[in-house]
Order: C-alpha cells, then sequence, then structure tokens
C-alpha cells in the first residue's frame, strides 16, 4: 500500500504562520522566513521574481515530487495561496479539503475539492497508485491526519526564525506520538527533519 | 566578554515538559523521553541506575561543560530536580534564579541563589571570567533570558516524540528573533541544533 507523507514548514517556537495574518501578508509578520527555503532566499510580499528552491532545497521538492502520487491540502491554504493563480502547482492530482465545495468557483482540472479529510484520503490513495500521498498542510489538515493515525512520514522543515505569535502546528493537538528520525538536511534557508511515525 | 549560552530539551511539538507533571513523573507523561540522550538511552521514573549520556550525547555535554564558567538554573528546575540530592551537578558554580532565596535550606557550597536573573546573569558573568555563562533552563528563566537579548548561542536537544501537552518552552513569548544555524548533531535519542542569535 502506498504511504502518507506529510510536510510542513515551522519555525523554532513552532509556528507556520507570524502573528497578524492577513490580506497581503499571508504568513503573518516575519512569516516570510519560513518559506524562503521554497523560494531559494529573502523574499517579501509583493515581490513577483522568487526564484524556486536551490540547492539541497531543490533537491527535497524534486524527491518529494518523484515520490508523490496525488497531494492533499487544506481549503486555508488554498485560499491563502490565492489558488495559485487558478493553477495546481504540483505535478500530481491535487485534492482540497472544504467543508464548502460547492463555494468553489475552480478548474476540476486543476483542483479535486473534497468535503472531509478521510474521503479525501480516500481518493487520493486510489490516485497515487504505488505512490505517496503528500499531505502539505496547512496545519488543520496535518492535525488531522495525525490525529487520525495514518501519517507514516512526516517533515518539519524548520526555518532559523522565533516568530513571537501566530498560528502553531500542534495547537490543541493531544495524541502522543512516537518518531523516529530517519534523515535531516540542512540548507542556509532551513533544517529539513524527516520523521518515520510508527502508529 | 563571555557569552551566553543557553540549553533545553524540547518534544518535536515544544514540550519541555510532558502533561500531569507532578512529584514521581516531573517531567509528565512521556517526558521521560526528553531526557534519553541525557541518560543513555531509555530510562523511566524510578529508575536509580540510569548511565549518563554516550556517544555524541556524551561529547556535547563534555564540550558545554568545557566552556562553561558559571552555570543559571531556574527554581522550579531545582524543585523539579529534587536539588539534585543536595549535590551541585555542574563543575562550575550553579546560581539559582528564585524570589525566595530566604526560603531554600542549602548548602551555600553547592547552590547560589540570586533574587532575579539580571543579578544571577551579573554575577555568573563575573564568575566565569572568559567562560561562557550557561543558562540549562528551565522555561522561564530561558524565556527572560530570551526576552533580555543576551543570549548568544541557543541549543534545542529535539527528542523525536510529540508530547500533545504539557509546557511550552515558548508559552506567551512574543520577541521575534533571527537565528542562524550553526550545528546539527544527531543521536538516536536527540537532535541537537544550535543557533547562533543574532542581536
Amino acid at each position: 500500500m502506498n504511504e502518507v507523507v506529510a510536510s510542513i514548514s515551522i519555525s523554532v517556537d513552532g509556528y507556520i504562520a507570524g502573528p497578524d495574518d492577513r490580506p497581503g501578508q499571508e504568513l503573518g509578520v516575519g512569516g516570510e522566513r519560513l518559506h524562503y527555503w521554497i523560494f531559494g532566499g529573502p523574499w517579501t510580499y509583493g515581490d513577483d521574481q522568487t526564484t524556486g528552491a536551490t540547492g539541497v532545497d531543490r533537491h527535497i521538492v524534486d524527491e518529494w515530487n518523484l515520490r508523490s502520487g496525488a497531494v492533499i491540502g487544506g481549503r486555508t491554504t488554498y485560499d491563502i495561496a490565492r489558488a495559485w493563480g487558478g493553477k495546481n502547482p504540483w505535478e500530481n492530482e491535487f485534492f482540497i479539503v472544504t467543508h464548502r465545495p460547492s463555494d468553489v468557483d475552480a478548474d476540476p482540472q486543476q483542483f479535486t475539492f473534497v468535503d472531509g479529510f478521510q474521503a479525501a484520503l480516500d481518493q487520493a490513495r486510489a490516485k497515487a497508485g504505488d505512490k505517496n500521498v503528500h499531505i502539505m498542510g496547512g496545519a488543520n489538515v496535518l492535525r488531522q491526519a495525525l490525529e487520525a493515525g495514518v501519517v507514516d512520514e512526516l517533515m518539519l522543515s524548520v526555518a532559523p526564525v522565533v516568530l513571537g505569535g501566530g498560528k502553531r502546528l500542534f495547537d490543541g493537538f493531544a495524541r502522543q506520538t512516537e518518531l523516529q528520525l530517519v534523515q535531516v538536511v540542512q540548507s542556509p534557508w532551513a533544517t529539513h527533519l524527516r520523521y518515520r511515525i510508527h502508529q
């Protein structure tokens, strides 16, 4: 059976977005720092000309794409990313979990809206074949996956910043879980910690 | 001038102690896991026969001792550790921050009680000479040091466990801070992330 792998970018103090996140600064104050590794270095809100990931960060992205057969994301992430300009940013079918699928006016060739995490997971597993299902976050969908005990691998990309507020990845998460660190990749912009989860 | 280095053990979800910490299980449910690296592997409350740190973990401890000229700890940590059996566990003078110095019945040859973090830091700096002042936690003292902007280096020893509750290191901490990762050391029991802090 395929594996379920989850990945998310996080600050040293555990936030996936900084304080005061709102339209125009969707990752909050200082939150750009979380995604330096994805954009190839420093950028700020309004920058149109970011390069993509480079070096070991590029390798991380490529490897995840290669192993992935379907992607699951959350509705908040979809909205924050402004639907990636209306175009699926992944190479595989992209399932968006939302309680209001009918509410979304998007190209069904680009995004598949599913009402509920478990239904999205079932469809993504079927689609992925012998490749992985990749859960890209946000925090809510990732917590649901961890709560359900279905995640085989979790990668935290820890940006070297204390944000001092914002949205916590593990906010309200109460399921004690043993992990095993299987890989550390260090780039100038993040420390990628890959954990196996033994359910 | 000497440097101020801080170190603490933490779970993947940011806790320095698990849920339901109380006498007999001072690190909370599952919290022993945070200190496997210090004790050379799995142990549980009531174990008298733990070995010390081994391998790369031993090296980490030895290096910190070697570079350290004075240590600062918090009163809660002192109480939780039951005063380390009445004997200073470090090789250097050990300053304990407490608002109730007169409340403590301890050998002044072993521990120096100081009323307030800044006073403890001043005394520790004077004592350390050209070596480092080592802040060992707990969370409250470490947050005070970070808030004051006096920490040059922060080492987080991340145990591979999600505790799902307990005491958060960065609880209520709002000072946004840029870090630089300078070293990663991976042991079977923890990932030691050493950061420089640029004030």
